[in-house]
């Protein structure tokens, strides 16, 4: 079997656990596998060279960031490689550019266009554990970029991809994908399999245990991803296309914060204007999430729509620039609110789960600001500050805590 | 004027030390003159990243301990383009792989083969301040390399001559080249010239300003190095071909420490003994140092050599694996010996310098073990304990301390 393994920044955050994780390796590697492995930056890394930066420069170029983030993973690679030889195990640690790891020329939050495979496959040849940079690529400047926060996932899915991997596993602090995040539900089960546009729809929501781009690019090249623990030996949940297991209603319910609402009021009740606000946002790569769009008055409209935190500041300040062409009045912005959902696939043929849903918002008197629906979720902002709440009575309402199915 | 600066890691080993030496770097920018700077790692990271290393493996490859150091100047140059960007200065950093610096294959030793010139030329043409690291280079696999210790300076001055720089000034702690180490002799002076054959012999044996490969690179391709502090605008010393004053005896004294001593003893007296065991040696990157021969008594004969200290294990080991092949009976070694040496061009014609330095010596009752001489180098091998009276012994001999000649 070829496995591509992945390890985030806090199973490799110091010699103890690189060693321990290196152990790991080996043991797959002694079971006949050929192993490539995808790291992150060691802990706090990430984190900490930010910090360096910032104290030179509060607005340093993306760019140069990516120059400087990118050696994060190059560290972990090293010191994998450094602990397999130690062990005994014949490893060595690739950069992206070693690998040909190639993306668009966006810093910071670059997306893969292709990855070289000779290298990667001449190393397995060899019988070489091969350790990876994840979250980083090469631009076609020769430039590095970062794939952004999480894209070591999506790292290890596409390398799953192009070496065409018998599975990825994803290691991770948690023992696999629950029904609900079991520090704010105490019932919250662990689930064997899910679906990936469940997986899609729970990692776009805060459910942050895959980058959502990882799990798009696993159910575009059907790559069997199994989010586990790398902590113990329990099986984790696996993410394929089609759940062998009869569907279950909804398969969890999770909040994300990270997000915040803003309202454009006033906006002349003309066709295109709707268009040219998001065509800026997209030009401008900001992704807009719920959107809301008050019906006219007076010959304006209010358009209300969130995104997420990080992206307020500049958001705010692209639209302020744009007032004048938007033909935008006001501009108001809340940042103390949640998006909760539930999702499932089992959704599509049972229309009751939205009154369902609402039922439990509304006994535990939990105000709903805005609502948005996919096939297999159904989404609301409510107050940051009930969002525990929110979860815990769902998760109750749906019985979610007492599911017998294997699932 | 193209100027090609080198700053060392203690010169950019913060926030504020990175500001500081942008602010230098700026201010050259802006008197017209394209820049091109080369950077070590900051402060202590090469070791922090070494003692990291060594926690997980005390015998780490070389190949991966290069991909871990690398990273060190990678962090510096992208924080030098933040810091230079803070200032509004147009800049970027490259790494080893986008300069395209070849070097050989030996990790952790490699030498450079060649230098690629478009990108940084590209780069000097749209007026950026072009920030590179030091130390590094990639082999035929693509796999990164470093030069060994000291090997920004040697990154430094090939820069320069690829790119027909018309100076490579080196910026260190110190304001040049001294006629001994300051810190041993109270009196030394600052040398305002020095030829690059006193210079190669001073950096060779432990007057640690400049590294000897990137005083070789020089020589060879003619450029003109200035050693300066970073700290201040004082002139330095300029290292050129010929220096334009009257010649002194000697320029400098200088101890060099790291150095161990191993005799192997009892080797058969045949022709060709020796060349085994140097040619062994020679095959594993060893560099030995002074040798002296016993002459031959019972068939058998002894040969002291040394080495680098941190090469004496790794020597120590090769010798005892081969001691049948080479006919050795013994092997014995000292690591607590200093190399002591004077240094000048005038020597050459003044046959009485090795009598002078030898009556200092023994007026100040330090014993010589080991002689070596070159046209303009005279080192002896004493106890390490010694060398800081040895130097100062010979400084005042010379009266290197009351020379009035502007050199």
């Amino acid at each position: 079997m070829l496995i591509v393994k992945k390890f985030g920044g806090s199973s490799v955050a110091n010699a103890e656990k690189v060693l321990n994780v290196a152990k790991r390796i080996g043991k797959s590697y002694d079971e006949g596998n050929d192993v490539v492995v995808v790291l992150s930056a060691q802990g706090d890394t990430t984190d900490e060279l930010i910090a360096k930066a910032q104290e030179i420069n509060s607005k340093p170029s993306r760019r140069e960031m990516d120059m400087l983030l990118s050696t994060g993973e190059q560290q972990s690679v090293a010191l994998m490689a450094i602990a397999l030889e130690k062990l005994g195990y014949p490893s060595i640690s690739l950069n992206a550019y070693q690998v040909g790891m190639n993306t668009t020329s966006t810093y910071s939050k670059a997306r893969l266009k292709n990855i070289q495979t000779d290298r990667v496959q001449a190393e397995l040849e060899r019988k070489n554990i091969v350790i990876i940079t994840g979250f980083q690529g090469i631009n076609r400047f020769d430039d590095i970029t970062t794939l952004g926060r999480g894209g070591s996932d999506t790292t290890a899915v596409a390398l799953a991809a192009v070496l065409k991997a018998d599975r990825c596993e994803i290691y991770t602090d948690v023992e696999g994908i629950y029904t609900a995040d079991p520090r704010i539900v105490k019932d919250a089960k662990k689930l064997s399999e899910i679906t990936y546009d469940e997986m899609l729809e729970l990692a776009s929501l805060g459910a942050r245990v895959l980058h959502n781009r990882s799990v798009e690019l696993a159910k575009k090249y059907h790559v069997e991803l199994v989010v586990r623990s790398s902590l113990n030996y329990e099986e984790g949940t696996v993410v394929r296309e089609v759940c062998n297991m009869e569907k279950m209603l909804i398969s969890g319910v999770a909040a994300d914060k990270d997000v915040a609402r803003i309202s454009v009021i006033g906006v002349h009740d003309e066709p295109g204007k709707a268009f040219n606000l998001f065509g800026l946002l997209a030009k401008h790569k900001i992704n807009i999430d719920i959107i809301l769009q008050s019906v006219g008055r007076d010959g304006t409209k209010d358009i209300t729509f969130t995104v997420a935190k990080d992206m307020l500041e500049e958001t705010l300040d692209l639209l302020e620039e744009n007032r004048e062409r938007l033909t935008v009045k006001d501009i108001v912005h809340d940042e103390n609110v949640a998006k909760v959902s539930v999702v499932g696939a089992g959704m599509v043929s049972n229309p009751g789960v939205a009154a369902k849903m609402f039922e439990a918002l509304y006994d535990a008197h939990i105000n709903i600001q805005m609502i948005s629906t996919s096939e297999i979720k159904i989404s609301v902002l409510i107050d940051e500050d009930k969002a525990e709440n929110a979860i815990n009575a769902i998760h109750d309402k749906f019985q979610l805590g007492n599911i017998k199915l294997k699932r």
